[in-house]
């Protein structure tokens, strides 16, 4: 429900936790596969028929809180001109990658041009779900886009985009700007379409160590964070040692990934909202094993200012079975 | 020099920090990938008169504190029967893969007889480098290995042995002792063949959440390396959160991935001495910059109990250069 995800992220207390999954509409659903055989993972996301049909799956299915649109994190790319495609078995490819500090793009097209699917998508989206869910925007945070648009394809830690930092530090600052600016217009370009709630994916920026992080990330979360008037969440993996760097991004909800432990993070956090966090991988366990361990999790988190997540994306090896049980365990609760 | 490199494993003050990199001995340097031209990386490890000399490359042109044998974090798979290669483009294959509870292997070789190259190399190190530098000997953790075993490839995240523990709890633990036990073998027959100091390599256990690294990890943990007499070493990363866990290894020196503010590091940790934790990707840079990173990095460290090293293995993409700047700034301190 809609006005259960809003309380739980402006860190009131709910009957029970509201609950989704990152990567919810995704190939882990028979459903899904079944749509996405007549068409490319690009062609899909930016089909508002075929979006608006998957991002509703698991919310037909699971009754989930939270109705994400089917996208990519990547697609910011798309309006400074790095066009990118999904290669089967090694994942997105950049046709024309940022070798050198010279290559950082310059031009944009506005987002309503290249993006304007998204914002169809949104559109419907809100109509579809009206007050019984949260429709849920995202965009890939800078470093992310930075890292796919150096590397110009998935790299191991993601060291092309760390060396083009040791290399270029200025050209690096310049490139997060870059990415900062049409991320922030993306972002509120999603809310004037009809986005309750926007998530920051900036997944892989913990791969800078604490000091990098400080002075490259926080100041451009900041930036596209602060900007929007709806409620944000943030995520960035591997950043359980330095939960307050997280906090000063300035995001309403901090996202936690599944290798924190959730009652540490609220000592450190106090009273801002969490989102997260139970260990992907679990739900390749029985359903009772997930039932158990959500539960565990549901305490611990607390009844005020908690988005039941889990710690990372779905992963497609998943049983729906797993996806109930979780779900099911989070509307089981009455507090 | 070996003294040096023991004094600071041993916590005391040092002149200067001893140094060396992870993955020294590598495809950074022309004169190892001449060696390697010959022979495919199986060869190479397993034939003493290449690893011997793969092993002292560095040392030969960098004058490092510690020589660590040339081989490879998996080698402890073979006692076990579990079979693997490298294949080009995509990393160690496992050919006889675990799939369920029922293909954990029951029966093993002698040490000194699936590895009694590993012997034959320390012997010739620890020979060659006399009191000029530490032998270092190494091997792969216990999550490290099942996560190769039972995924049979990398695997991105390792959710295939993530996800054998959430199905299989009982045999995961299981398959660790089983690993724990030919590890705890494997490192005392390295120190009975010369190694000087040991490292544990439990690269990824960090991807299990707090609960679960303190129930399978740290105990098998423990045995390894409270089994030996010469000063251990265990790296594992995505620590930063929980570094308690790894001072609960027991082992003599916690190394640090370069995620960890080496000074916040130090308060959490007493007076443990500490390995790292310099990010690779900074000897993507220019000479300058590394020193200047390097200098700073030594200072933050303090003058006891610190072992000079990068905070994971060098990239195959570093420039010498970068090491020699690495390298000589240790070198010119004088304490």
């Amino acid at each position: 429900m809609k006005e259960r995800f809003l309380r739980a992220a402006r860190g009131e207390r709910t009957d029970r936790p509201p609950v989704w999954l990152m990567r919810q509409a995704g190939r882990y659903l028979p459903e899904y596969r079944e749509l996405r055989a007549d068409n490319t993972f690009r062609e899909a996301i930016s089909t508002p028929d075929v979006a608006e049909e998957i991002s509703l799956q698991p919310w037909k299915r699971f009754g989930v809180d939270g109705v994400v649109m089917y996208s990519d994190i990547l697609v910011a790319l798309e309006p400074l001109g790095l066009e990118y495609h999904i290669e089967s078995g090694v994942g997105p490819v950049v046709e024309n990658p940022i070798r050198e500090p010279a290559d950082r793009p310059v031009e944009r097209t506005p987002i309503d041009e290249s993006l304007d699917y998204v914002g169809e998508l949104l559109t419907r989206l809100a109509a579809d779900v009206g007050d019984e869910a949260a429709v849920i925007g995202f965009a890939g945070g800078p470093f992310t886009l930075a890292s796919y648009a150096v590397a110009g394809r998935p790299s191991r830690s993601h060291v092309p985009v760390r060396g083009f930092r040791a290399a270029h530090p200025e050209a690096f600052a310049d490139l997060l700007d870059t990415f900062a600016d049409v991320v922030t217009d993306f972002v509120q370009y999603q809310v004037d379409h009809g986005a309750d709630v926007v998530q920051l994916f900036d997944t892989y920026a913990g791969l800078l160590g604490p000091a990098d992080y400080e002075e490259f990330i926080v100041p451009v979360h900041q930036r596209i964070l602060e900007s929007v008037d709806v409620p944000t969440i943030v995520f960035v993996r591997n950043m359980a040692g330095r939960l307050d760097q997280l906090r000063a991004s300035g995001a309403d909800v901090v996202g936690l990934d599944w290798t924190v432990d959730i009652g540490v993070a609220r000592d450190i956090l106090g009273d801002r909202p969490v989102q997260g966090n139970l260990d992907p991988s679990y739900l390749l366990g029985d359903p009772d094993f997930v039932a158990e361990r959500t539960r565990d999790l549901i305490e611990r988190a607390g009844s005020a200012g908690h988005i039941l997540n889990l710690g990372h994306g779905i992963d497609r090896r998943t049983d729906p079975k797993a996806v109930e049980a979780f779900v099911k365990t989070a509307q089981s609760i009455d507090r």
